[in-house]
């Protein structure tokens, strides 16, 4: 099955969707540039409570992978980067919860991840960590909340996948328009 | 003060800001427009836990203003559409909490804004309402949680509003990326 757009939107977006077979050739300067474009997300009292915890030495790339499911870390560790996406848990002018957090850090990671797309990179992201195997970043879980691990690369050879995963290796498929919206 | 990028972005990231000078001709084909281009988001286990409530009707219309605070509701009132945003709080599969509701529903959030961008229209999202007055809705907040209330227009006249926003009628502006990075 192939997606069906009705309307026509943002190339960006209808072309992305989360690949696994990556190559790991990226350069630093683009990475910054996918963190420029999450820069500019919008966000409650403009906190911008993202914060990013990028695998740019070897120590941090082994506990950032090793903290990967398995079956991420199965085609994951061929990522160029691995970005650890944490968000800063309170409001920095009043010190309150800020209950748009994750929402806001949502909307930069979806700019990180349509920049990808504009550049012919992937940016995946992935729900399937463990946070206790995070420990040795030694990070404040007071002050931050982890909420995905971003593997970027470029596009990469789809037979290296698993068969499994090259049978997976497709755009996914979406709700109707009409199951998303309620009280009509 | 001007926002400085310093890597090439797109287009809609770099352009867009939450403006509040709103007027309220936009048609109901580019509402569904905005949606699909939330639509496509990606979520973890392809939820898609994004709900959207439309103001098509005078009594949503008159429920969802009603629920902004003042300082939002004195210059959104202009909107053509509000459109109350909800996450679906569990994983349809298996019942469990889903973790990422509100982090996937921003990435939807973020491209439904970055497409009216692109079509010249105004999507600026608002945290200050009151769950409360939503209760006429009849949602079951059982499994939605109310997230933002976005205010839907194309580009009105700057003059209207008050002489506060519009001294704030300008694009916010961020913190450098070296604040974002973590354990560098």
């Amino acid at each position: 099955m192939d997606r069906v757009y009705n309307y026509e939107i943002l190339k960006e977006i209808k072309d992305r969707w989360s690949r696994r077979a990556l190559a790991d050739d990226v350069i630093k300067e683009e990475i910054n540039a996918l963190l420029e474009a999450a820069r500019y997300a919008p966000s409650c009292y403009n906190e911008q409570p993202w914060r990013f915890v990028i695998s740019d030495s070897e120590s941090k790339r082994i506990i950032i992978e090793n903290a990967l499911t398995e079956g991420n870390r199965e085609w994951a560790f061929k990522a160029s980067h691995l970005i650890l996406v944490v968000n800063k848990k309170e409001f920095s002018h009043n010190g309150k919860i800020n209950k748009w957090a994750e929402f806001d850090t949502g909307i930069a990671v979806g700019y990180l991840m349509l920049e990808a797309e504009r550049r012919g990179l992937i940016a995946h992201p992935m729900g399937g960590f463990s946070k206790d195997r995070l420990f040795d970043l030694k990070l404040d879980w007071e002050e931050y909340s982890p909420i995905v691990i971003l593997a970027i690369g470029s596009k990469g050879d789809v037979n290296s996948l698993s068969k499994e995963n090259q049978n997976r290796e497709n755009p996914g498929l979406r709700n109707d328009l009409k199951k998303l919206i309620l009280k009509r």
